[in-house]
């Protein structure tokens, strides 16, 4: 089943301590979509203008990346300018011109209305809204948000929440918009909120999956060599989705292998600059890498005999 | 066989956002005797003033910690006086009062001189240095340390660090240490200097263990109430090595086990204030949180077939 992606297509400038793009292939649809993509076809809805390179649109075609929900408008392409520091943890914006994507209305090609399997990238919960209105009776939707539609337009947030199933935010994020520190209170208040599940994104440290009684857990893949965080997140959310889209599955193990499969594009996104990356990876080395994080992660029960000899408790 | 243990013992006035505590026991020695009591005898290894409550050393005496290696001096008991915000993550210290624990020159008692585990604290790397000097022959040395000694002592701590074979350290520690921001080139580097695992500790994200050709990484369990993070890690290492100590492991997979029952040790220590919940925890509760970790952190293999229909890579 193909999955819907709907989200921004960029060209970014980045600056992090191993080197500097100019105006390279970025974007959360972009991203989400190459991601997804490794699992199964993908539609791509987002605009672009019409300087946007039709390289970059033959690249998307070639990943069996259905493009005709790309628009292609009046004016400049969306540009996002960045730099990164020593711990790569934080992006510093440095200059932003929506251009084209200020006035993105996503309208979905018709064929397109049957999908089973939504992700709504990062725009206006208004436009997300306008998106899910298009599709009928998806089975799954999901949706990412950061601080800037938490804090500016809360109640159209709500609302859109109330139609999705899973969530994606960073861990403050998550703080936000419970508005509560400690993360496991959080993430209850926010499966309040309409979704059944909940994954909070913790950069180098991994992610949590949270559902109605349900905690995973899973750490990133320890990288020596992270090169441009730029697309990390979309690259798990998209990961994550082209499987579940994949497998046609949506019960807590299969998201289990989800995030596992998030991390494992993202940490492959992160070892290269903009695209390069994801350009180059193998399905082999997806499987390889899902496999090291087994490695990474898993350990065996204890003995039977373990606690005879340690002091009791009175 | 019993772990020897030595380190701090201090009476710790605590503020959180969840009460206060005014001179409750703590210090490294301590949590980190009663974490591995739960597996068999420890050794201690510490120093008290004339004030410190003999109910502590009678409390201490009933978990199977053998104290006469605590040495009672004039003067008065280390005091620390210290506080937390919100996101708990960072002490900020109000007071120290080194007292009797400025002239602490550990002495092993005879009897200790064969300790097989040894766990040395957090403490001056001259003296874990004279205690490794009494010690005959140990199988496995541990050490913890901080930012103080790796600024200040630097020299003396490489001296000792030659002689362990596993390092306990946090994050910005092991950075510090290393002079490198990259955590697993890092970890490399200070494999470099002797241990031959270096345990990575990193709060409510969990731990990394590094080995050669070797890492491990555990998950924090996700607590919704954190009362007091107070001797979290001295409480990991010794849940760590008091499991080796029992078990007489010391290769991978014991330690990949250790490592979790350290953060199942260190996840009920931050429950409560000082060692209230350390005192209760029962070995059933040990073993049901260990089986949570599993269900917490482990996935399922990938199917065979799932990349048929996925997008070819050029």
């Amino acid at each position: 089943m193909a999955l819907l992606a709907v989200g921004s297509i960029a060209l970014d400038s980045v600056e992090t301590p191993f080197g500097r793009r100019e105006e390279v292939l970025g974007g959360s649809a972009t991203y989400s979509s190459i991601a997804a993509s490794f699992f199964g076809p993908v539609r791509l809805v987002a605009t672009v203008g019409e300087d946007f390179p039709e390289e970059h649109v033959q690249f998307l075609r070639s990943r069996e990346v259905d493009v005709s929900g790309l628009e292609r408008r009046p004016g400049r392409t969306f540009r996002w300018r960045g730099s990164y520091g020593f711990d790569l943890s934080q992006a510093n914006t440095i200059d932003t011109q929506l251009n084209v994507f200020s006035g993105f209305n996503p309208e979905l090609p018709r064929a397109f209305c049957d999908s089973e399997f939504v992700f709504l990238g990062n725009i206006d919960p208004d436009l997300q809204w306008r998106v899910l209105d298009q599709v009928r009776g998806p089975r799954l939707v999901a949706c990412d948000t950061m601080n800037f539609w938490i804090n500016g337009k809360r109640e159209s947030l709500l609302r859109t929440l109330r139609r999705v199933d899973l969530l994606f935010v960073n861990d403050a994020e998550a703080r936000q918009l419970a508005g509560e520190h400690n993360i496991v209170k959080a993430a209850h208040s926010i499966l309040e909120l309409g979704p059944r599940a909940l994954v909070v994104k913790r950069g180098e440290y991994g992610a949590l999956l949270f559902a109605r009684d349900h905690i995973f857990a899973v750490s990133a893949y320890p990288l020596p060599i992270l090169f441009d965080p730029t697309g990390a997140g979309d690259s798990f959310a998209g990961g994550f989705m082209g499987y579940l889209a994949r497998s046609r599955c949506e019960d807590l193990a299969a998201m289990r292998r989800a995030i596992v499969l998030g991390s494992v594009l993202a940490s492959f996104a992160v070892e290269r600059f903009s695209l390069e990356r994801l350009r180059t990876v193998t399905h082999e080395e997806i499987r390889a890498r899902y496999a090291e994080f087994r490695q990474l992660t898993h350990f065996d029960d204890l003995e039977i005999d373990l606690f005879n000899g340690g002091a009791s408790v009175r």
